[in-house]
């Protein structure tokens, strides 16, 4: 056991250094890169679709989308006329930094100004490699349960916002809102969280000027 | 990346090696073992939980719960009267022979005849793993989308059963029946799949029915 644990390590240090060297690339394009994570159908590729709608062309969207195997999420980003690039990680779960700087090179960044990067649908895994994004953005679903939170708390801890999607089902599964934010505030307190409904429409446009901002914000910290 | 494959096989054979031990421990004892793995929120407590009331003592349940942190589900399962052992896996992504090794240390297998080994959730890691078990059950869910077999298909490929759960919320979100059963089909063909709701308690009589046949032909290929 005690090989494994330098390895690890090494692994993960790689893997931070380029991360950083993604995260200098996307500055000089201007680009702001979201780390989007989420359970499996937790409704990433809705929420990347439902907000191209609401931004209503105020910010010019790329995304990459990490799958195991398939291309059906950049196929429907494509179809929505987004530019996109599928990694298929095979049996890997979960999206790295080297992955990320090669669907980087397949991106026309000049014409991006955020950039989404939907991580391999997994509460556990992706919360420990980080890509070069700005910031992670973590995707809880309603008919998923108010417990999560408190058995994924490395995802919880780890996002500077939280998107609490498919809130049009709230009156048919049992979900106790109140549990669910004393879970996360314990975790991740003042946590930027947006309920919405990817289905409805609720809650996109607070969601979507909130982006516009922290895109304008970046901007700020970062001028070209 | 040369050393990194032959560390991998040796863990997993390792792995296989225990997981053996573990089957050939529970056959011993009459314990018929299902590997429960699901998406994080897809029901796998509320299954085990519908299914004891469904099986109205007609078999005795124990439970293995498998979690990053926290004893949620053992002590649901443990209120409702079923002898249940928390697995805490820290970053560990998914359960592994040794872990179910000693868990079955701490349950009273002589009074146990369905013994359900609840996985992290996770649609990746855990299909890599053996326990030791007699059967992979899959839970898929209706709110996660019809998409999942195609996006996660070595998790497909894998199992033995598959349930279809919160089949009440059919209504409320779009699921394509016809196309999520054609991706299950392509992976693995004539797959038993049992669509329920655990909570409405629809579907559950025909699945604690066929779990009861699993057991019982268990026996008849391993007599005590």
């Amino acid at each position: 056991m005690k090989h494994t644990i330098p390895i690890v390590e090494n692994i993960l240090s790689a893997n931070d250094r380029l991360a950083a060297e993604n995260h200098t690339r996307l500055d000089a394009d201007g680009v702001f890169a979201i780390n989007l994570m989420a359970s499996p159908g937790a409704g990433s590729t809705s929420l990347i679709l439902a907000t191209l709608e609401a931004l209503a062309g105020r910010l010019r969207l790329g995304v990459i989308e990490g799958d195991l195997a398939g291309s059906i999420d950049a196929d429907k980003a494509a179809a929505a006329g987004i530019p996109a690039v599928q990694i298929n990680t095979g049996g890997e779960c979960h999206l790295d930094a080297v992955m990320v700087r090669g669907a980087l090179d397949s991106l026309p960044l000049g014409r991006i100004d955020l950039l989404i990067i939907e991580n391999v649908g997994n509460l556990v895994c992706p919360a420990a490699f980080q890509l070069g994004s700005h910031l992670n953005l973590l995707i809880a679903s309603i008919p998923e349960g108010d417990d999560k939170p408190y058995k994924y708390p490395g995802m919880y801890r780890g996002v500077q916002a939280l998107v609490i999607n498919k809130t049009d089902l709230l009156p048919y599964v049992p979900f106790n809102m109140d549990y669910f934010r004393r879970g996360v505030e314990a975790l991740n307190p003042g946590l930027a969280t947006f309920p919405l409904s990817c289905r409805t429409g609720e809650g996109l446009p607070a969601f979507a000027d909130w982006l516009v901002g922290q895109v304008q914000h970046g901007r700020k910290k970062n001028p070209r």
